[in-house]
């Protein structure tokens, strides 16, 4: 062991979110994270969704050496459809060949599993065809417990949204999950190669997901970074990771990501098969395709992004395009099809694909090779019709009991978002929609985490299961740390506002529990509440930085003589003195309608002298204390 | 003069903006920017709108003591309808009485102007005055010319938007905005004593604004930084600046700002009014209020925020409410109302303020006292019971050819955007809407710019005339520098998206300008049609800092060997060299449809081999220079 690096190479995050509990609810301990609010407001502690895993628990010992528990292996051991096997040999290629050396000195991981599991012979284990065959998974178990944050509160509640034509139930039973990845309406990615990841729910008649991006690229990154990188991403809200590493040094970067990451990883396997012959696209080959699809399965990725949409056909359809074809996966696969003349050979090999797919229960990520890449080329006759083959390729998936979502544009205009989505339920059969974005405008590099944000959360509200974040760096860099927080916050916020709009019945509680305490003055609850805590709390001590201003019933902006929530209070204080309701209120003083009749008017004034007595004398003048 | 301050205790931005050129265009000299491209692109510049006034002209002479130029006097005087008088006498309590001096050491404005225009007796100097009677001002002229960037080149596009039954036009005409002006579907706020202000306009119709708020608050900031705020805000693109200083010294303040201000000031007078009655709302009177507006509209303010539809019967709908009143000017009218009980004097004096208003023509903002604070107040009673009364109040001043542009709300979740939107335009008559964002969600604070710009996006796509910004320093503190800029763009990126997506009709060339630049590798001319070139320069630099990076035909994502752009590229290079049009090229090879049949099997080998044969003969290994 004295060969591996010290532990500080891989220095990650952890301890709890400022002002959160780490909990664990029912039988199956699902993580949640618990806001205890200030004893002044009586309220319970609010649940939210957590997604930073064992990370933020003080009690759960981090050894990223060893990689994380195994939460899943022993549902997956005791369903008796797998076997292990010797895994594949790794090979020299499988970190690729060309460039500098790009891992940071961090050697590989120590504990490979040299035996992984597989279906037996015959047998398909995925989630999709538990679902179908009646099986509630304590995956899915694990999922309702999830996704049920508050909802026991809410049930006496009216639901407001539009939600555009989904079926968020008001309370989600094991039995609607089994129902929703049946019908493929939902998707639950998770090989069992990764019995690390807490399981979790892609699918629009769930809490809306997002997704963040790490992984080395060609010019720089190291293994540690990407592993900080991932691990900081879930602190913030990651659902789910994609490591889209290129260049060397894939394998073992990938290795210490999903051995370390509780929530379900992606990957895009034409990026390492590329790696492998040289960065000549024409060099793929199908041989070489399915050898790196075994090598990540067998590691543990639980989605896979295949291109298989990019059909021979639709590549001139791109040549009039202002950006052509921007996603890498298509572009590669364009270039291999112009240049063997041939239908895409992931196209011609999808059934192959699929069977690989249901031994491990991957789930496919059906790329959109040629999305829009500007404002211009949004919703045109390439971008559809690669649409129109990955709702055929859903079909013949979902043949096989595999799970599917559909990857989306990319820069769309507002008017065009929803065609998107309308025209995707439809063809693709309800499956999932994965969106990157989309950007609403091109203008703004450096900030196409706002363009996009601004369109991911309409494409969420209409239906889109999961976001892809966008951050700062788009178009520009790669992200920094700073930038994936900012990106994973925006598209959190941007995915709330979806679930608010859509009517998700326990969304608002939030920010009612927020704007209490905000109207309340309670600084604390009011970080604790937020998405980023650590950021609310210290551009509030930029201005007000002394400890009693965070108890102070007034802020900055207004000041301690000027503020209208103070003067709120006494509204509501003096209307509770009333105890009277708002009509006799209005009765006894304003004009209601148009102008007053002069001879009402008399009566009024009478009534408005009598009304000014009460208020002054139930204490007009005085502030009233909130919590009094 | 030795008593004035070093001119560096105001010290503000000036030079160009990155990569662009100032221009002024026509008779009128309407100032824009230019955008230069790189030769090989045989591009034309492309113009922009620019707010941005002398500070990036580096021919105009800057002296903040002096104040801007007076671009408008002549065609304010020219129309002989205006007389100077002797000012108001300035009164001690004009600066406040209370609380430390914030003035930051700063002085008096040297050259104040002893002698204001005011309309002659009887006449009314509004531009909805002058509309309406059938002159087109220079003003309109001004305003047509700045907002028909583009259009002539782009007059043989096809519209692609929807605008929800706005009527933007092929090609502003100057009797088009006076049409506009007339009907008040859009404003012309500058009153006759800012002469300095160049002309904008605000309307559903023109391309949509956005307005900064800066000012000096009761616990920090003073008049330099306020000052240097205002030419940082309209550098980065703010339409118009509301200065809404409280406390001390808010008289001087609003002085230095608008004098040294190309675009309309906008103010909350009550917010001064308060200050004079030493923060007791209840002492408010209306000769004090009236004092107020006269020393304000002396000074030039372009519009008033006047919170006319907060109305005694109005204040008990909010009791139940999770935050209130949430306005400043809304709780103060509240309060007063009160412990009055008696109608808001706004209300009852509205006539009279519209006099004032109609003879220094200042617009009326009628203010959203009533708007929600919270996402669970969202359109409720109270909101737009106010809505019902500010559309009363709209037609009462349009009597007497008053502008008018309604404040908006809020916190609004997505799904309730439009109805705000649908009645406004119904209850105000297309008057102008002027929201501030709304805010989507409650839960991100730190990230309301964002949170609101989704909420901005969708509702000036919906028709909202202007977006007032949100910075990220919303309900935490006061926005510095940094956050002024973040907000700004932030916004403007909102309006861009907007537009788009209401099919303005040139708002799409610059996308498309700026995606061919990212399509050709074109780094410079990306950076440099961005909203913000400096921070995208800086951003890429991160990752790539060395100089040829600029002209590399790669980015740091990819790296050089793996870049989908350059794929592209070939591509269409491909598909020139084939001179022949896509179904050609589908015929040749690749499966239209569903499976192909066994007989055209053989054919279509054949073919793609061929293909294959051609596309390597002609350089399919070689990566084309796109310039070449």
């Amino acid at each position: 062991m004295a060969d591996f690096p010290a532990r500080t190479e891989i220095g990650v995050t952890t301890g709890p979110i400022r002002g959160s509990r780490k909990i664990h609810v029912g039988p199956l301990k699902v993580a949640m994270r618990a806001i205890d609010l200030d004893p002044s407001c009586i309220e319970p502690p609010l649940n939210v969704y957590d997604t930073s895993g064992p990370y933020t628990d003080p009690n759960a010992h981090i050894d990223i050496m060893a990689g994380l528990p195994a939460l899943r292996r022993s549902w997956i051991e005791a369903r008796g459809d797998v076997g292990s096997y010797d895994a594949r040999h790794l090979k020299p290629e499988d970190n690729g060949q060309l460039g500098p050396d790009r891992s940071g000195g961090v050697q590989p991981f120590p504990n490979v599993i040299r035996r992984p599991l597989r279906a037996k012979a015959g047998a398909n284990v995925s989630q999709m065809h538990y679902a179908r065959r009646g099986i509630i998974t304590p995956e899915m178990e694990y999922v309702a417990t999830r996704e049920n944050l508050g909802r026991a509160q809410m049930m006496d509640h009216v639901r407001d949204g539009e939600s555009f034509g989904a079926s968020i139930p008001d309370f989600v039973t094991p039995e609607f999950v089994r129902d929703e990845v049946a019908r493929g309406r939902a998707i639950i990615p998770n090989n069992i190669n990764h019995p690390e990841s807490e399981p979790m729910a892609i699918g629009r008649n769930f809490l809306v997901k997002i997704n963040a991006n790490i992984g080395n690229s060609a010019v720089a990154s190291n293994v540690a970074a990407e592993v900080d990188k991932l691990v900081w991403s879930i602190r913030w809200g990651a659902d789910t990771v994609m490591d889209l590493s290129t260049g060397r040094n894939i394998h073992d970067t990938r290795e210490w990501i999903i051995r370390n990451s509780p929530v379900p990883i992606g990957t895009v396997p034409i990026y390492q098969a590329l790696e492998k012959v040289g960065g000549v696209a024409e060099d793929l080959t199908w041989e070489i395709f399915r050898d790196t699809l075994i090598e990540q399965a067998e590691q543990g990725v639980d989605y896979f992004t295949i291109h298989a949409g990019v059909r021979l056909a639709y590549i001139p359809m791109t040549a009039k395009r202002v950006t052509g074809i921007v996603s890498r996966g298509g572009s590669i696969m364009a270039k291999w099809c112009l240049s063997h003349h041939r239908e895409s050979f992931l196209y011609e090999r999808f059934d192959e694909i699929t069977e690989i797919m249901k031994a491990y229960d991957i789930a496919y990520s059906l790329g959109d090779g040629l999305r829009p890449g500007s404002i211009a080329d949004a919703n045109d006759e390439a971008q559809f019709s690669e649409l129109y083959t990955l709702g055929e390729l859903t079909h013949r998936a979902w043949k096989s009991d595999v799970q599917v979502m559909i990857e989306g544009p990319g820069h769309v205009p507002m008017h065009k978002i929803k065609e998107n989505m309308d025209k995707q339920l439809q063809v693709c059969g309800e499956a999932p929609f994965y969106t990157l974005g989309p950007l609403t405008t091109d203008i703004a590099p450096g900030y196409d985490h706002i363009t996009s944000g601004i369109g991911a959360a309409m494409i969420g509200w209409y239906g889109t299961a999961m976001l892809c974040y966008v951050t700062p760096k788009e178009h520009l860099g790669l992200p920094a740390r700073d930038d994936v927080k900012t990106g994973v916050v925006t598209y959190k916020l941007a995915a709330h506002a979806a679930d608010l709009a859509k009517g998700h019945p326990a969304a608002k509680m939030r920010d009612d529990a927020l704007s209490r305490a905000r109207f309340e003055f309670r600084w604390r609850d009011q970080f604790n509440l937020s998405l980023d805590p650590d950021t609310a709390e210290s551009y509030h001590d930029q201005t007000l930085p002394a400890e009693g201003a965070k108890t102070a019933h007034f802020c900055s902006m207004c000041g301690p003589k000027f503020c209208s929530m103070k003067i709120t209070a006494e509204v509501r204080e003096f209307a509770a003195k009333q105890n009277q309701p708002a009509d006799g209120f209005i009765a006894a003083g304003g004009p209601t309608g148009a102008e007053t009749a002069a001879a009402s008017k008399a009566a009024a004034l009478k009534g408005m002298a009598e009304m000014s007595e009460m208020f002054r004398e139930k204490g007009g003048e005085v502030y009233l204390a909130v919590e009094g």
